[in-house]
């Protein structure tokens, strides 16, 4: 049967006009969640073997977060639409949360609440989205959500390295290499996914530094906030908003082992109103308008889990993360072709570098991972830059 | 001092290059919710007047729904990532809820789980956006976010008239009329917000008759479907998609009042496979891995929510509705400059007509709402044609 010329489809009879967009394919093929499910359906469910990591879970999140989101449905008073920017108490409570940590503190109408981390990398960068030619400078390694929404909103990926001799600390003159008149942010994972290195007060002052050279905003990702388990502090990028403004991403994904509750925020550090004056913030808030906000459930729950939360829930946690870490590091010595740059201080993965040329038939990280899920039920998550 | 040529932001010394991207507030400033917590602001506060309607509930939702979201929590089976679909006891508990009215059955992996009925807009109109002229049939009177998410996607919007004579049937006709070869999609709301009617069988029959001959899904939303307090049933479009492909939205939002919780879905009633065929499905999936998730707590949640809920508490809840409606439209009867087409068999809005040659002073029925707001403290939402 012959198909019109227009790219229509033809199916029992009728012309359909409608196809589906094969835009939004190139964006999400640079996911983890397609690489991560993708891995999953590689697996063999009948050889006997276990398949690990195990999705029930080892770490557990804290008894007062679940009694606050116990609590916040049996009020009542979470089942109303919330205001789009999120209810007034969540982020007073986030604010308080920053503070502490900042030199020049943070309002509740700096803070935005959103439906874990992901949902604010979509916001800002549809914000910074404006300008056809724009582009934005990304970590390479780095965390794939940010190329993903890049891709979707129509702004250029330009990476940055980070360098594995240097503690992971960020590529600079690489970076400033790769900046032009069109740049408008740089993206900063600190603590680092997937590196799990933690970065220096004087490293963060001049990534800022940087940023002002380059008339540029620094994104800086903070959802590892409360998982370092080294002996280097975590310092916020806000500590530097004077010198360049700083949009906070933060969640309680990590640190109270909750990503499915999808609860998060992000606060504009921006003492000089710099964000504000360039229209980001407004263009924030419209985008907060224009897409699905987090539950009411969970944000009425989230002042009690942030001011609640026993710092020994923390510490015991990351004392068994750092026992797990010290563990595989040690175990990784005995495998010849996998080597590891550095122990993580921070962070819940383990980055690795392959060495094919020990093994026989392995083309590249891809084809180990997936023959390793299928032979053997474990499922690793290739670093490969698929871009 | 001087701006740089290129449109840059000067403060402090250093040329910041960044802008807000104006694009979103076009999109953001139909919205409903723009619309709403702007009368909020207009009120005034220091004149003793209670602010109606008020933001603490008549409605409350049924004790098995809060206990199943907060079983949800303390199972602890909830808190890691979902599946970007949705989980997959969600996806059949939707399933099974709309099979009961269903002549062709859906399967647990023809729905996918959203945050409510918005995330299934912005979704679906992303994925149907590929084609850079198409456009989308929105009804006049409508529900606001689909006209934001068109704008927002690059889609050009066409209206069709609902007949207050005709119990708000639609202009089959001039739906036609309105439709070209880029057409791509109808969108119809069932029961009806705002005007509050439940379409017939014959009629939708003819909506999807309509849709085969011009070549476009239907798009169904459905979010009304259980507050239906009038005489007539209330029929999924999905019994006719034998003739068209239909795309149901549907929430616990209206049924279950709890809006704030986001959590709903959207079923695709694509027996013949034109869909799946057209790529639509597989960018609906994509774009699912490029949004935030809905909170796996409710997602755990829905299947208890859907099956254990009794239908004693939507008799309950629609009665209350029905004599409230009832009332207030008796009420309207002594009020000269508004007018009632149809008493209202669901949804919750009362869709009234304002005659402004009665008033003095009143421009619109924006500036009649503004200021019955500031005066009164009374909230009602401008059935301006914004666009």
């Amino acid at each position: 049967m012959a198909t019109s010329g227009n790219d229509n489809c033809n199916a029992n009879d009728s012309v359909w006009q409608f196809r589906g967009n094969r835009a939004t394919s190139d964006a999400a093929a640079v996911t983890l969640r397609k690489l991560v499910f993708g891995m999953f359906k590689n697996c063999n469910f009948n050889n006997g073997k276990t398949i690990l990591p195990s999705t029930t879970h080892s770490f557990k999140t804290c008894p007062e977060a679940e009694e606050a989101v116990a609590a916040a449905v049996r009020s009542g008073m979470a089942n109303s639409y919330a205001p789009s920017p999120g209810i007034f108490n969540a982020r007073r409570a986030v604010a308080d949360y920053l503070n502490c940590e900042l030199p020049t503190k943070l309002r509740p109408e700096d803070v935005y609440i959103t439906g874990g981390c992901n949902q604010a990398i979509e916001i800002v960068i549809d914000s910074l989205a404006g300008n056809p030619a724009g582009n934005i400078l990304l970590p390479n390694p780095g965390y794939p959500h940010y190329d993903a929404r890049a891709i979707h909103s129509g702004v250029e990926v330009r990476k940055y390295d980070l360098l594995p001799e240097r503690d992971f600390e960020i590529d600079l003159d690489g970076l400033e290499a790769a900046a032009d008149k069109n740049t408008v942010a740089l993206v900063l994972i600190n603590p680092n996914n997937p590196c799990g290195n933690v970065y220096t007060y004087d490293h963060l002052k001049k990534v800022a530094e940087m940023a002002k050279k380059l008339g540029i905003v620094v994104i800086s990702d903070e959802v590892y906030d409360k998982v370092v388990y080294g002996e280097r502090p975590f310092v916020p990028m806000g500590t530097f908003a004077s010198i360049a403004p700083v949009i906070t991403f933060g969640s309680i994904s990590k640190g109270w082992v909750v990503p499915g509750w999808r609860i998060g925020w992000m606060a504009m550090n921006d003492p000089n109103r710099i964000l504000k004056n360039a229209g980001v913030v407004e263009s924030i808030e419209d985008c907060l308008d224009l897409t699905p906000q987090p539950s009411f459930l969970l944000q009425e729950a989230l002042p009690e889990i942030l001011e609640k939360t026993p710092k020994e829930y923390f510490a015991k946690k990351n004392k068994a993360m750092k026992r797990n870490v010290e563990l595989s590091f040690e175990r990784l010595r005995d495998i010849p072709c996998l080597f590891c740059h550095k122990k993580p201080e921070s962070c819940s993965y383990l980055w690795l570098r392959l060495d094919t040329s020990v093994l026989d038939y392995i083309e590249n990280d891809l084809d180990f991972c997936t023959k390793l899920v299928s032979e053997e039920s474990l499922i690793l998550v290739p670093g490969i830059d698929l871009f």
